[in-house]
């Protein structure tokens, strides 16, 4: 893989999948870390003075207007190989259940959760169809090698497995993603471009909660990045994958 | 059933609800025609001028401070024996696919098709639960007889049956929608009231394109109403059902 995007890679999941990129036997050349406030991204300052395959950029999912200069930036670095694959791990979480959700919430986690990753995806689609249509080898199979774009999900969005009406905002968000994510993999399918859903599992991080997460954010992005890399053409595409590898139902 | 709550009944389906309802066997008592504009609103009116059980009331689902009144009008009416039967049939379609859908489009539809079912369903929880426990009988088995909410969704929700990424916005609101109905018929159990999803099919409707739709209002409306008859008890709630009577996936 030769360039990577990370949203939300401040911290938790995505300051996570930044290290284990770099730890790969064979490490993208470019890893954009984005996040809303690169000014106060302490640790990932601190890993790019370290490596310089990662470049801090500053993107807010719920606010088009930070698009484009990210854009540009990416597009100046990759440039006719483009970016392989897209990680739009930006998200937010609420509590309250039917009876006292409110408008807001509900509101405010579609705008991320949901229109943020379709904003950035639409966005850095010419440059993921580049990199889908260059390429050394005469293998056409799409994959995250290739061209790919991971909406990070989540096991609360699936209305087969419901069982709690709790952070019901979260939930009618995470299908919404869902189904989003199974529109991208018809839509681009003729691009090259994968496009798959993806739970992390309950993982320790601030939105999972640190004491009771039984998933470290190192066990779930190494089981992230091995089932991504298994994904190979058109029937992998469409889908919800655990990070444990098994297909999720909707 | 006693009373019936439509929204959205100013036109297409909403109207032919309120019809098909007044010439049931058994009519309802009253049925509440819900519509944005009810000055304008000419069919309806004409309607409640010939039929005393019809009541044309102002509620725009996506807009909280039009709730109160109308929530105050049926209580007047239907005191002690509360609302069995909410219909929540207002909703809104665009065309966008996923390289093209706007962020306005993405917003309004899930504030109205989502977020608007969910406030209108909080304002008319207490006298839908009135409904549930107000009885004549020692019959406890939930029904649409006793107390149910319907939201009216769409197979364009269903990923399972996804085969397009066309009108993105709309189909990301209905799976939204339709993890929603399920949160609901979790939450709302202990009420005894029913939650279920209802895909009406495709339409002779100004949605679903008056030349091209095979299902007359008439036949979708009879379709649903025959299938609500038949759900009874818990594991009745929760899903979505088609006009035809089957069950769709998720």
């Amino acid at each position: 893989m030769f360039s990577v995007l990370v949203t939300g890679a401040n911290r938790g999941l995505g300051l996570t999948f930044v290290r284990q990129l770099l730890n790969l036997a064979k490490p993208p050349e470019h890893v954009f870390a984005c996040c809303r406030s690169p000014e106060n991204a302490a640790d990932l300052q601190t890993i790019a003075s370290n490596n310089p395959a990662v470049k801090v950029l500053k993107l807010d999912v719920a606010n088009k207007l930070t698009y484009k200069d990210t854009v540009h930036d990416v597009e100046q670095i990759v440039g006719d190989q483009g970016l392989n694959l897209l990680i739009n791990n930006a998200g937010i979480i609420s509590r309250g259940n039917v009876e006292n959700a409110s408008t807001e919430d509900m509101e405010r986690l579609y705008q991320v959760n949901v229109v943020g990753t379709l904003g950035v995806t639409q966005a850095f689609l010419p440059i993921l169809r580049r990199a889908a249509s260059f390429t050394n080898s005469d293998d056409e199979t799409m994959s995250i090698e290739k061209s790919a774009i991971v909406n990070i999900s989540s096991i609360m969005g699936s209305i087969t497995l419901n069982n709690s009406s709790s952070a019901v905002a979260y939930r009618t968000s995470k299908a919404a993603l869902n189904m989003l994510t199974n529109c991208m993999s018809i839509e681009f399918a003729s691009y090259g471009v994968l496009a798959v859903a993806m739970h992390p599992g309950w993982v320790q991080t601030d939105m999972g909660g640190v004491d009771k997460a039984p998933v470290t954010p190192h066990e779930s992005v190494s089981g992230v990045l091995a089932t991504l890399d298994k994904l190979k053409g058109l029937d992998a595409s469409g889908k919800c994958y655990e990070y444990t590898g098994r297909t999720l139902p909707w």
